[in-house]
């Protein structure tokens, strides 16, 4: 079986699949000094629909882990901040006319999210570690917004070595 | 000087000023059944601008807290989700010509987050414990978005008894 190798997330990596959502570069001091405000980090993708903000509860995942699915949303981008200070692991890959290509495989530091491109393959939500409780911030709005793919060679995802 | 007792986070209690962000209710299975969606909780407010993800990192408070200045804005609801499984205080109020009145204060369970409607008042983000880090989904636009209002009389918010 193939494998791929986690790595960790960071910003200039990521940045073709979407955009690292953490606490780093500029801030702006509100609230008399006593908030920092890392403002604006997601650029988001509606294609003619809303803003609206979920709640996903997701089971718990380990390495290594058999990747044999991956999705994509052709009409929006789609953020998940975890509601607990832990890594997830995050799959993507690029796009060979409709077939998930190059996967990579992140796995995010406590207080990172992220926010997916619209129409970017990846894998299904699978945090490693703590709550398993995620905000998702994603297109609602009609049309069809999920591709499925199902790998016929499915990858074994191994920690970093 | 007055003062205002707090009460546990509830959505019917906390209706008139926005939504409570929780899994609750129905929910619907997602990724062959290892993850719930608890969908679309957020009755988001943008007249005319677009919608932001930013993080705040806060400092932590300690009751009892004196409340001396509340804000509203009038342009767009406000949504803080907590990145750590922590309760945060939530002070809000009712308008009176300008004027916040009727001041109550909320303390969230751990997981709950809250989306407040746009124009309520409000105090600073006040997390109680964890990592004063949040995911905050607000209006990003031109005009202004923040009114601020000090208290003549601060007001000391207690802990339940």
């Amino acid at each position: 079986m193939k494998t791929v190798s986690t790595q960790p997330l960071n910003a200039q990596a990521f940045a073709p699949y979407g955009q690292v959502l953490e606490c780093a570069g500029d801030s702006i001091a509100i609230n008399q000094g006593n908030c920092q405000r890392f403002h604006d980090l997601a650029e988001l993708e509606l294609d003619g629909g809303e803003t609206g903000i979920s709640l996903f509860h997701a089971k718990l995942r380990e390495l290594p882990y058999v990747l044999d699915l991956m999705e994509r949303h052709p009409l929006g981008s789609q953020a998940f901040v975890p509601m607990s200070p832990d890594g997830f692991l995050i799959l993507v890959a690029d796009d060979d006319n409709g077939t998930p290509v190059n996967i990579l495989a992140f796995v995010s530091a406590p207080n990172q999210g992220i926010n997916l491109r619209k129409n970017v393959w990846h894998g299904v939500l699978t945090p490693l570690s703590g709550s398993g409780m995620f905000v998702v911030v994603d297109r609602i709005g009609d049309g069809n917004n999920l591709e499925e793919y199902s790998l016929v060679d499915p990858i074994t995802v191994l920690a970093a070595q």
